[in-house]
């Protein structure tokens, strides 16, 4: 300890300037497998143009925004007493969004998608107990499993442009016998969309659940199918969703899932009383209602994207097709670089997924054309 | 399956209509330990007077009100973006309401203190380790050990009055060498707090962490300390508190701790990114400024609270002392004869703790009125 330390004014209160040795996390009673850990989560840099979270470039509108404070002005009436536990009105509220038949005893809500993964594994994984999924995925599916105690058993995609072989992915279910398993479609941050016969061959040979998480689902491209289609004959079937992408809502955390009524009565055990606040409800069902408007810019994002694809393939980038709001591009010799050059252009994307590749999230038209014009810049610094 | 049932008009979603037995609970590949519960929940029952969950009776002021809207919208501006993964603003806040030279460093919050003590439960708990608590004391301390797989050993409360004798608590921290200790001060359902001393001798003793949840804090009598002052000596100790009942917003979801930074660098490992929405960050954050307003009633139900006690006594009630919002009483032959009684009269009050006493929350003058009433009418029919 230094004796800079020692002589900081208005001490007293700050006890590693007057204990012997500063406490750190390494003298705590921390859990063995978390030590050495670092936190999940990507850099939260200001930046002109954030491409790197997924997020949706479109802020609520005035309308929605004006909605959102009426309804949360008239909810506070209420805040002093606990939310609906069972958030049935935004339960149903989902399920007619949905679609497919879906009521709001098939629907549950939580806070982000993340949670949803969470209560799934808190009641069908947990310690002697498997999860496995098909990488480069969504890289809290292995975190969330080590929170709950799950093994994590990752199964390399095998396909071309990062499709998954249906025939390797029931053998390695047969194989391993996952008590959960998760699909991705979209996935994250390939942007590769499953065909419904994987799903519905991984669901008959899984011994446990199969989870098939479709954040992205609504910017996939016309034809490709949502797995909400098989749930009627596979009751250990879970399609989980979230409205941070789509209805542009990242801030408020709102995920949820469809699935049969036995599932949920199992989240309804591990699930904390009061998981989801008054505001948190209301603010997603007014967001609801706003259905319409949201969609339309879900649209452009998509002829956006679909743009972004073309233009990358004609200026002799390798592209993955992508079915959500991002693309994964290529080839770089030093991704790192290209990831340093644009963002001191002002550009941030994501250095993630497979080494020679970066993910770019789709953004407005003039974010985009920004990007592209950063991208050509500092490819030519940094030729493959 | 009943004919009747297979004659359901529309069908054709509803599976448990075309398959030979319906699926239920039983049938999924729910985790051993949970098979047989129950969910965690106090009936929702709508009452003319709620004195179950030991909400606060007054709703947010109209000005409150009209300030959620405001800053609600104006963060609706954002709430395409994830928030502030690490509530910078909130904690700085929460600490400086909080005082005892705490800073944001010192200070972590979450979607009520279930998901506080959830995420201690993570970090310090979880399979082959164990928690300990004082009972009759939160039942969601158990309900919490059980879904994140941490052995719970409850120990007996000896002490008069549901005090804990310090004695028997260090032998009982010394014999079971919890990785995990819960303290409450004020104890739910009791009322009880905890002196200093107990505590401390306590956190000596323990060879992991010691949680004091003091979710009732505000309501506590003239001269009973708060575990806060301990906090500079142990590294160990956790002070967990809640915006649900001094602060009147149950139904924000609003939990939050104080304890040394290397405690927050731990609950870092485990908690979902991204876990509080920015809409919850801004309505906590809100109801700080209107502290002054919210405390000033908190004082009026300590008074109210202090002349029910009294009024029981005088009475021929068994009361425990209570420095909560809340109060145990009793003793009676048949306590759900009681219970059934007063809310024929349209009182909601809980059946819990030791069996021959409920639970009632101190509610407005009126509604206190109303439980006197109520109760002599319904104890005179059934004498103890």
């Amino acid at each position: 300890m230094s004796e800079a330390n020692g002589t900081a004014p208005g001490g007293g209160s700050d006890e590693e300037s007057q204990a012997a040795e500063p406490i750190t996390l390494e003298d705590l009673p921390l859990r063995d497998d978390l030590r050495g850990r670092a936190p999940y989560g990507a850099p939260q840099l200001e930046v002109p143009v954030a491409l790197n979270t997924n997020e949706n470039p479109y802020p609520p509108s005035a309308a929605l925004a004006a909605a959102l404070a009426r309804n949360v002005e008239e909810a506070a009436a209420g805040l002093n007493r606990y939310p609906d536990r069972d958030a049935t009105r935004l339960r149903a509220d989902l399920a007619g969004y949905l679609g497919h038949g879906l009521d709001g005893r098939r629907v549950w809500a939580a806070n982000g998608s993340n949670e949803i993964l969470q209560q799934i594994l808190q009641a069908f994984g947990g310690p002697g107990r498997t999860a496995m999924g098909f990488e480069p995925s969504y890289s809290m599916h292995p975190v969330i499993s080590r929170v709950t105690c799950t093994e994590w058993t990752p199964v390399e995609r095998s396909g071309g442009d990062f499709d998954i072989d249906p025939r390797t992915a029931v053998q390695a279910v047969r194989r391993n016998r996952p008590d959960v398993v998760f699909l991705t479609s979209p996935n994250n941050p390939t942007g590769t969309a499953l065909p419904l016969e994987t799903v519905a061959a991984v669901a008959e040979a899984a011994p446990g659940m199969v989870v098939v998480d479709e954040a992205y689902a609504e910017f996939r491209r016309e034809g490709t199918p949502s797995a909400l289609t098989l749930l009627e004959d596979h009751p250990r079937l879970i399609v989980s969703r979230t409205m941070s992408k789509a209805f542009a809502l990242a801030g408020a955390r709102v995920g949820y899932l469809a699935a049969h009524p036995a599932v949920i009565d199992a989240l309804q055990l591990v699930r904390l009383p009061y998981h989801l606040s008054a505001v948190t409800q209301v603010v997603a069902a007014t967001a609801l209602e706003f259905a319409d408007e949201l969609l339309g810019q879900v649209k452009q994002l998509r002829q956006e994207r679909d743009a972004l694809v073309e233009w990358l393939r004609a200026n002799g980038f390798a592209v993955a097709a992508s079915d959500a709001n991002f693309v994964l591009f290529g080839d770089f010799g030093d991704r790192s670089a290209i990831w340093r050059g644009l963002l001191e252009r002002g550009i941030l994307v994501r250095e993630v997924g497979p080494p020679h590749m970066l993910r770019v999230t789709v953004g407005t038209a003039a974010e985009m054309s920004r990007f592209r014009e950063a991208l050509l810049q500092v490819s030519a610094e940094h030729p493959a």
